[in-house]
């Protein structure tokens, strides 16, 4: 395993000529805020401190700290919002953490082009903020999105509620400014819908969750903000009808749908419970919460209903067709309250990102209720259906010790990640493998494509400074 | 620079045994067939043959070859449907042509997944063939669409004519099966619509022009066929008039164009002319060709409509909005027919595929414009204006000899690129760097970037076996 260095006074005063004495901190609550993100299993135990937070105002300046740890093999993690969910922030080597807090402006928005140019500290909603006065709209859309961080959502290929229509974040990034772990300046891309000179360098750091370089500045595209959105709830027997009717909505209906939710019988039970909500649950097996974007207020509701026939034809009990915000957002109530309802009724859990192709999830859910069977413990789920992108999520048994569980939840993400594979799936659709999945990742990936991965990895970042211990296994690196 | 070995009767007898004696050609039209594509300025004398061209059945065949060809070290040119317009497919180095013959097939319309599993030799509109009969539609739309073959269209990340709502290649595909230059059989994505597990390596294939691989199966997306398709032609009396349109009607109208084509004066009244069309030529300086798709016919002509309000409003001439699709087919002949009508007016051109912002495009044509006037040359334009894809048309000047009109239009090509760099864009959007533009790249590109990829493309395939001379100047490889 590669050794590293400490981070000596001699190093802090470096850091503290290039960044500002100000912007570096070695204790306090800026050391203690970059030791944890918000991943669930990753509780206090698991929590690891940086030696020294860095916060540069510009590309130079990272350039410098890069330079600076590279040459005396010093871990480097960069931080966005903290809002990541497989533990990808935290410092598990110790060493510099670089923070985005001086690096949060939005730099441009450009009418004339339609894209905005961002600083990677920017909060993701703020970007809309600003691009809606012009009508425009960024449609990336985690669903942290009022307090991830575009950078965040770039080292993550960050997905959400709406990548079914209009694709995961790679697909909005028309440039980068990435500064490489050996410390140099990279542009790539530019204010360019297109661009074939090359290899698809910008492609290969986004979703590279910080181990190859850090993000300095960032263009995204800009649409058209949608003028109308129509709901409708879906309300199926079983999960099997849910599912079979993703494709026929799509195919029937003739439009990709902006957002197409599932959400199983005891997710929906424990939501509406939560709110109140006086919507049907006896005989619910599973429900799709489907939405379409347009131009056309009319016509997206004609949309609307058509794809209720299309669910009810499909086997749906019951369809909920929002007619006007109030029950659109009544609706969406039930899908964005489920992790408030599960932390009630389960309140220490583990989510998980597995992806399946779309066919498969109705077996996939019935074969992860099997684990949980097996092993005694309660598994939900709910996620992206038009992706395949679900999050089963286990609750914590009781009457265990914390390594008890420790242990049995690592069995039990296991099995559900074979699954996974063995559906033709993958553990993570928009987390990452960060620090949570890393042994997961290696074992599951073919050998021929993990060696190739590790080997540009280790092209990039010789000695294997950027946040050691995420993707890779860090006896690997 | 690199020394290749000669193709033995020994690697002959090999490769006949790898795919069958009927599948390796050594003399004859498929020799000849594979010593060119359809780059205008790559005439006969630029022509190079391979020493053998072999047609493998299989990923394991083309496995097989890669691995001979890597121990032996004998240059590989990978060839699929050779419309390419940048010179990819011609084997300057001799050596195997690897050709896409006998992976011609559609493996699959996934109906519940809305996806295709095709081999690369698929001609690309033949996808659509099968697709359309299910009401699903792949939306990669080169020009070439008819002879293209899907394996190309990877290998250059094609783009095309509705990119712009769309988006290129990349956007669709979720799977590649990819032989590595040493051999290896990946597997990379799958029939899903996220993956973020590890680096994205499916993007560092596409695009890279076949030297890092060959593609032996592809994944690719699948939509629902829009229904209905408006144009509307706007005649403007100059091109900074007609650009300044482009953004007014995407964020005036709401909604981005599946087309947005620029035509100058000179291919507008050439087309015009060479069709008979009956369309207003005086005063025309810039026109735009714009489409939009849609479920709704009434919606998507007021749309069209609106759309041409806004080019009115933005100092239009005359606009006019096809009704029918008979009046579309004539309206969009006037931008499909520009390449023959160029054949006619000006039979030898160099057809050039840079890329700009868009806000840039009318500057950008002024300037190319200037460097005809200085060189005593015709340059026209035309291209896809909602990406700032233009594609400048180099007239070949009378009464040179063909050394003469080689070294002045290299002057004039190299003046046009460093223009394209100077407002921030590239040298090409969809036709690649290939074997025209190698020099051209490497100049243009930052050092450290080029210095990356090539590290990248040594990483990948470390004898170089992988179509030398393209993207990389045959001395750095």
């Amino acid at each position: 395993m590669r050794k590293y260095n400490k981070v000596t006074d001699g190093i802090i005063a470096k850091l503290r000529e290039i960044c500002g004495a100000q912007n570096v901190w070695t204790e306090g609550g800026k050391i203690a805020d970059c030791s944890h993100d918000e991943t669930s299993v990753l509780t206090e135990a698991r929590y690891s401190k940086p030696d020294v937070v860095v916060a540069p105002g510009c590309a130079k300046e990272v350039s410098q700290i890069l330079k600076l740890a590279n040459e005396n093999v010093i871990p480097v993690t960069p931080r966005g919002g903290g809002t990541g969910l497989s533990g990808g922030s935290i410092p598990v080597c110790g060493g510099i953490t670089i923070c985005d807090d001086r690096l949060n402006k939005i730099l441009e928005i450009d009418r004339q082009n339609l894209l905005a140019v961002v600083q990677p500290g920017v909060v993701t909603a703020h970007i809309n903020a600003e691009a809606n006065k012009y009508g425009l709209w960024y449609c990336g859309y985690p669903m942290s999105v009022d307090e991830c961080h575009i950078g965040g959502n770039i080292a993550e290929n960050a997905g959400g509620g709406m990548a079914l229509k209009y694709g995961v974040t790679m697909r909005h990034v028309l440039g980068l400014e990435v500064v490489t772990a050996t410390g140099e300046i990279l542009q790539l891309g530019g204010k360019l819908m297109k661009n074939v000179t090359g290899f698809n360098l910008k492609e290969l750091f986004i979703g590279s969750e910080g181990t190859l370089g850090f993000v300095t500045k960032i263009i995204v595209k800009l649409q058209p903000v949608p003028k109308y959105r129509k709901a409708l709830l879906a309300l199926f027997k079983n999960t099997d009808d849910a599912i079979a009717a993703v494709p026929q909505v799509i195919t029937k209906v003739g439009v990709v749908p902006s957002a197409t939710e599932f959400i199983d019988r005891y997710c929906y039970e424990a939501s509406c419970n939560f709110l109140g909500a006086k919507l049907p649950i006896d005989g619910v097996g599973a429900t799709l919460l489907i939405e379409f974007d347009g131009t056309d207020e009319a016509l997206t509701l004609a949309i609307a209903e058509k794809a209720g026939s299309v669910c009810v034809d499909g086997g749906a009990m019951n369809i909920f067709v929002a007619e006007n915000d109030e029950m659109r957002d009544k609706l969406w109530s039930v899908r964005s309250h489920i992790d408030e309802a599960l932390r009630v009724t389960d309140p220490t859990h583990i989510d998980e990102d597995t992806v399946v192709p779309v066919s498969e999830i109705a077996a996939f859910c019935r074969e992860i209720y099997a684990i949980g069977d097996k092993y005694g413990v309660k598994i939900v789920n709910f996620g992206h259906a038009g992706d395949g992108n679900l999050h089963p999520t286990i609750a914590r048994k009781e009457g265990l010790t914390d390594s008890e569980w420790e242990a049995l939840a690592e069995k039990v993400v296991c099995d559900i990640f074979k699954l996974a594979k063995s559906f033709g799936g993958v553990l993570s659709g928009e987390h990452g493998v960060g620090l949570t999945r890393t042994a997961h990742y290696k074992e599951l990936c073919e050998p021929d494509e993990y060696s190739l991965t590790l080997s540009i990895k280790k092209l990039l970042d010789p000695n294997g400074i950027m946040n050691p211990g995420k993707v890779f296994p860090i006896e690997d690196i």
